[in-house]
């Protein structure tokens, strides 16, 4: 499924941020940043003043977790996406520009200035649509933070923990905008990760260079001046160059903003500003409400196969009957699915000729969940969709619509050829915010998106420096360990 | 009066445009470049394609004219503007990440990247609200695509011929797209200088790249996806931000165009394209109806004084009277002005204590016009409004409001301290589509704004080149006299 889509997500779906409010707020003790008193055309300076305010110990450790699932994410994807034609282009039509060698480009040999790099690894990490989902507000939150604050730490020295501090600021004031403006903004044709993604990286980047409130205020002001992404671009390699470029703005805006070039001081909320100027509603009060005591990257999903969503359900379940009877292809007699409608609408291709075809076939979908036990990038490409093992169990596969079937659901029977059925119902997928991906399925997400891209052991050493990324003396660390040698 | 201010313009001003079209049609013959039966979802290609099959001799003398016009107005705004804190701030938060010194920043001895360098002088050549207004649209035109291209010359080597046909296209480009949603999209909240500046550069620089038409398509499509500026920004650096921040993505979208890196082939008119999502209305007519046929650019004006427009009437008529009559200050017993309404409401201040109040005094500003003949950005220092000649006339000013005297028009009355009356009533201001400001006025203009930036004999050199643009061998050789060495 494109990011394009809306799903519906339910407002319960805020329990496990209203959950960390408390440990919030236990951490925290009476210390509230922003006075509940500020008058409505304060927005944008209290949105500001929060971040400028916000300590490290103020974030419980679960969202910092979340933040160390989001980073590998996203550096996974970056990696993975790294030798796409996309990111080849746009090297080579920036590179005779470009600064010095500041920074690195995840998965590759080149380093480019800082705001390239921003730029280029902000594209890399979306071209597969695999990155992680707010799914409120379909923004992809990494793409415009991760970047910017990954490349500006090669350029300045910056802690892990002040690091993954930056990233929570970050994706917590993109994400409080886009609820503040969602569904409105994006059904106006906005590409939401692009627009809000601006202040996301202006903030965090502004945090770690340690802006004033006024400096921060100006920041969100040159940064909500420069909205990047109309929706009208999906399908074409210029959807990817939007969380890229929202990096690359937002960075600037924080470095302008750091030497005071000065901006409005109402960007959100002014009659011109943001808010008003580019959604047909908006409800403020998103923005400043329970301001850190809930964090919003704690509702991050992440997708665990590298596809549109509506046939993620049938792969799900054939992981689970392939793992826990040990399945072989040449022990299945047939596989029939029970499916939900979209699933044959959208992926109902029987003989899937590229890898790209694949994506759009449950048959070959299910096929591959049996033989390989994953379904990353790597078993999506043109060599597999012509195996000869796994295109005899494709047609062995069908699947009926059954309106009783929910979008997130699929009941699978699978027919032994020694008589035994399996039997399999998938109620909530994997990958949803109920059912998030397992630190584990991360794992193997990313080794697979890495596989291919960088050396296996390296590969390891850097998800490793991911997941530890808050004890690292300086997060470039990571960024080194992702370069190609 | 601010960029802010929409000028009500009479359709009529387009006779300049029509009157050419003549011209035009007689050196193309029957070539027309686009079929009129083209479907309305064709305006992104149709544009492209004309963008593509122009030829510089397709353009009329006259228009070219304009273009130099143009030209030299920006340039000299850009050298003007040069010094002020807004530019050293953006030269000092952008050089650590700059790339080779390819092309010269006017006024300066810093050189920056083409990209950077764009940037740079487009923030500069705004910065005294002081550039060039298409009057239908409040667009100036010339800060996005005179920056890029001017840029580009130096990396890459353009002939003056190639560059005046580049910046025609531009201009025209940008213009039509924001004919087509003027005034909704400007009353929405935008900035249509930077909104529409993006094609405009596109368009320009994707001209001197050789862009196919599937090229120059996806150009403009990159273009659409990152539109600048809000009005939010008014009064703020941010807002000369917008046309250097145009000009610097028209030029990445032509860049990243020129590879293939592909967009959105209806990027102006698709449900989530440009046209839609960033206004309430739109004719696309506009852009589409004799292109090839009028030039925008014939419709480009340049301010005469560097304030607002409400009081250039009586400065104009005050010079004209000076002029005739070799007025000095000590000749005058007293000058009686009879203006529209606003000037008083706007422009009322009798003691002015700075340059800056100076823009809101029209005592000040009668004052300054008999004693310099000129109301350029270096009549309004701080040290000339507190010259104790220009304080005694300003005192001896009286103004009164007179609701039968136009927003172009005032009635002035000198009394000579011999006895004698002058009075001059001026119906149509200089400076409009109907009275356009002089070559040899534009000649002036240019020398106040690069005085004390440049040394004056190279001041004029680098008029001298704007002039003769068209025969120059490459048209860096401007960037190159406009120089700090």
């Amino acid at each position: 499924m494109p990011s394009g889509s809306k799903p519906s997500i339910d407002r319960r779906n805020f329990v496990r941020g209203i959950a960390l409010a408390g440990l919030a707020a236990e951490a925290k003790g009476d210390d509230t940043p922003v006075q509940a008193s500020s008058k409505p055309q304060d927005v944008t300076r209290r949105l500001a003043q929060y971040v400028v305010a916000s300590k490290p110990e103020d974030v419980p450790h679960p969202v910092n977790k979340e933040a160390a699932r989001t980073l590998l994410n996203w550096v996974g994807c970056a990696v993975g996406g790294s030798r796409h034609e996309t990111v080849d282009i746009a090297i080579g039509a920036l590179a005779p520009f470009a600064g010095p060698a500041q920074a690195t480009i995840l998965g590759r040999k080149e380093r480019m200035d800082v705001l390239n790099a921003a730029l280029v690894n902000g594209i890399a990490s979306h071209i597969f649509d695999y990155d992680d989902t707010h799914l409120r507000t379909v923004i992809h939150p990494a793409g415009p933070v991760a970047s910017a604050i990954l490349a500006l730490s090669e350029y300045r020295p910056v802690s892990g923990r002040d690091f993954v501090h930056a990233l929570v600021l970050g994706v917590e004031v993109e994400c409080r905008i886009g609820n503040a403006v969602y569904p409105a903004h994006y059904d106006a044709g906005w590409h939401i990760t692009g627009t809000t993604g601006v202040f996301g990286s202006a903030a965090a980047v502004g945090k770690l260079l340690g802006l004033t409130d006024q400096q921060m205020t100006w920041a969100l002001g040159i940064a909500a001046t420069q909205p990047v992404g109309l929706k009208e671009m999906f399908g074409t390699m210029t959807k990817s160059f939007h969380p890229g470029r929202a990096a690359q703005n937002g960075l600037t805006a924080a470095m302008l903003a750091s030497r005071n070039f000065t901006s409005s001081n109402q960007a959100l909320e002014a009659k011109s500003g943001w808010a008003n100027v580019l959604s047909t509603s908006r409800d403020y009060a998103e923005i400043t409400k329970m301001l850190g005591q809930t964090y919003e990257i704690s509702l991050n999903t992440y997708k665990p196969y590298a596809c549109g969503v509506v046939i993620h359900p049938a792969i799900d379940g054939c992981i689970q009957l392939r793992n826990q009877f040990n399945l072989t292809a040449n022990q299945i007699e047939r596989i029939d699915l029970h499916v939900h409608p979209l699933v044959l609408e959208l992926t109902g291709k029987k003989t899937p000729q590229s890898g790209l075809e694949g994506k759009f076939s449950v048959y070959y979908a299910a096929a591959i969940a049996i033989v390989e036990g994953a379904a990353g990038e790597k078993q999506f490409s043109d060599a597999l969709v012509h195996d000869p093992v796994i295109v005899a169990l494709r047609d062995r596969v069908t699947a009926t619509v059954d309106p009783s079937i929910g979008e997130a659901q699929v009941k699978i029977a699978i027919t032994l050829k020694d008589g035994r059925r399996l039997e399999k119902t998938v109620e909530q997928v994997i990958g949803s915010v109920e059912n998030p991906l397992s630190d584990a399925a991360l794992d193997v997400k990313f080794l697979d998106l890495a596989s291919g891209v960088l050396p296996v052991a390296q590969s390891r050493k850097l998800l490793d420096l991911c997941w530890n990324v808050e004890k690292l003396t300086g997060a470039a660390e990571i960024a080194k360990a992702a370069a190609l040698t």
